[in-house]
């Protein structure tokens, strides 16, 4: 007989959601270089800890279209370590998996007898990562042929996507993912309004399945059809796991209109200094429960560099004389400006790390915002180099903007 | 009780040797881009028919040190088909697996529990394929890291080179295998007159062992110090498999001096339309029994484009008129000349291949070497315009030169 903790594996799926890992990203920097690395080894180590079912990824798993054979070599030893083994899948993959996964070898890793699957990872593409040239093949293919991760969503043609889901079930929960990878948005919106998008519902049982749909497009506005918009989805849908979007807006937000919910992961490293990639990045772990109750729960990212950034007007600073560059730099570096926000860094991260010792607090990522409006600017790089073991990013500390431009918060900001 | 067959398959090693597999070959050719492939495949099915314990390649696996996506989808896709399954592997890897696989597995292949390999690939790295860029890694550190490929006989330091060897037992019969992937030829001919590469032998039983050592290098001497020496090896050794070299001269050769043998396998596809690529293509069954007692048999490979080259001296040829360049043309092209090694190429296939289609006949490789002394020549792209559709090469069939100048059959011509 099973226990209480044993039941309850056994009845409901339960599947770490992530995305846009970006896993290269400035893989050259001498001290941000392993910061993607980190913190997909520690989604990884969380999926292995909160014993999941599986890993569902929402694109740009790699940052580079072609990643360097170095990252490549990283990503695989780290798959083949957290996600090979004997714990069993305790899933059945009953949709036809030749369907899904159109390889030479035509099945989800782990039904595959010669290897020995702990936690599959499903993941569509994003548009860092998306095929490309001779042979038409992304990074994933190469992941997928070796057996680590199990690639879907690919439409066939970018004007007729046809989207069949995986069909998933675990005790009494039935559970329908579907995915599509990205594809450019403007293409994708009129796809869309020709209503060339279809995505089919199981023939049988139809209305008891659970049905999850992945995505990885612009879900913010950034021209009038260069985006996704939500009500373009289909309401039979009860959650939509959107990739892309930088920011962290994980939590469980309903559309009224359709009915399903949306959680947006957001990246798990800061690939531009903006506003979005502020917010403290988390990954999700979602449960699946009999008669199609979910939760979603959230849980921070402890490898994740802390970011601080902050605004500030030299018009507005008294006694800053325009003429003194030399006054200007000061002021910028240290009356309660840098100084300052690296003490909020390392007060975060001592929050989010109490046992934690000082010694091993890293270097933040620090973006100080001047609006220079009547000043001239300062060569940021020189600013930076008094900060060269103290802050992560000291080449370009400082933004320099004046009011009227459009600031860096602007409509592209937090998407990538 | 087992049958006479069973018994043997349990008494002695069946190795497949091959080398220069060249994957990737001229891979945007629209003729021959899938030679290399093609050619490995059937090896691999080989491997797969003889119920080889292990296969032994000799470096260069890939043409191009940054084999593209597609050449390594293709391979992983290869080696995933052929050598994973059930068939047991039946020998003991007994030395520390620790000590060969210095990567973050630390294990042979078919002694990890979450890969089921039917046949392990041991490989050397070739001066096509050898560690370069950031992280010093090669793309057989890739196939390592999918559990593809048991990469082996990397030297720590070019200039100290210490090789220990892998310890393989199967019922009576102990193997050592040797190997070291390529290093530049002029510094390890150094290093060895240094007396600086020592080769290690078994502490326990030291003589009981058959000596197999790898290298890919110069064996044709290019230059006072541009190769290695067989007299460089150590005696103990008896059998010495020597990559790099195109050549097939895979049957064993023994060194008098030192007594052991060696067998050059040769390349799989041939990689210069030279005099030692047309030696008809094979690989090698080598077979271990006890007492040090062993045999290697020799399998044409079937797949391999049919190569024909033939030489003519325009000075010799009857009514040839030095300025009616038309002339020369259709000498070369009707007369007895390329039309004749075309048929010579197809009667070749025609043996090999007695019971295939003529239809399925592929194009060959022709190579026309024309002495031109008192000619002009002519242009060779627009000469193998009218070959289009019956040569696979047919921008390159004319290969003219000066007698006194060197011959394509130089030094050179023969390795890579
Ligand atoms: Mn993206
Ligand atoms: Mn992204
Ligand atoms: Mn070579
Ligand atoms: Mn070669």
């Amino acid at each position: 007989m099973l226990g209480m903790d044993e039941q309850n594996i056994e009845s409901r799926f339960k599947i770490l959601i992530a995305t846009d890992n970006h896993l290269g990203y400035l893989e050259k920097d001498p001290v941000r270089g392993n910061d993607s690395f980190a913190a997909f080894a520690e989604i990884l180590a969380l999926a292995q800890e909160e014993k999941v079912d599986f890993i569902l990824l929402g694109g740009d798993l790699f940052h580079d279209n072609k990643p360097s054979r170095k990252c490549m070599h990283k990503t695989m030893t780290m798959l083949r370590q957290f996600c090979m083994g004997d714990k069993p899948c305790l899933f059945d993959f009953v949709s036809a998996q030749d369907e899904t996964f159109k390889d030479a070898f035509a099945t989800v890793n782990y039904c595959d007898p010669n290897y020995n699957v702990s936690i599959p990872i499903f993941s569509i593409h994003g548009n860092h990562d998306d095929p490309s040239g001779d042979g038409d093949l992304c990074a994933l293919d190469l992941l997928s042929a070796a057996g680590l991760v199990n690639y879907f969503g690919r439409a066939d043609a970018v004007d007729d996507v046809q989207i069949s889901p995986m069909l998933l079930k675990k005790s009494d929960v039935k559970l329908a993912v579907y995915g599509m990878g990205n594809i450019r948005d403007e293409r994708l919106f009129r796809t869309f309004t020709s209503k060339k998008v279809r995505m089919f519902r199981p023939k049988e049982d139809k209305d008891d399945w659970f049905n999850v749909f992945v995505l990885h497009q612009n879900r913010v506005k950034r021209g009038p059809t260069n985006y996704i918009p939500e009500s373009f989805l289909p309401d039979f849908l009860h959650l939509v796991v959107w990739g892309h979007e930088h920011d962290c807006l994980i939590d469980l937000e309903q559309n009224e209109e359709k009915g399903f919910f949306i959680t947006q992961p957001g990246s798990s490293v800061a690939t531009s200094l903006s506003e979005g990639e502020m917010i403290p990045k988390h990954v999700g772990i979602l449960e699946i429960h009999p008669d199609k109750q979910f939760k979603l729960e959230k849980v921070a990212l402890k490898t994740v560099r802390p970011f601080v950034m902050d605004d500030i007007v030299l018009a507005d600073c008294n006694l800053l004389r325009r003429s003194d560059e030399k006054n200007v730099d000061e002021v910028l570096a240290d009356k309660a400006r840098v100084e300052e926000m690296i003490t909020t860094a390392r007060n975060i991260w001592k929050g989010a790390h109490p046992d934690v010792d000082e010694d091993d607090f890293p270097r933040p990522l620090i973006r100080l915002r001047v609006d220079y409006s009547n000043f001239s600017t300062l060569n940021p790089q020189r600013f930076g180099q008094r900060f060269v073991d103290r802050v992560a990013n000291p080449k370009d500390i400082l933004y320099f903007f004046r009011k009227r431009q459009a600031t860096p918060g602007d409509k592209k900001a937090g998407a990538s």
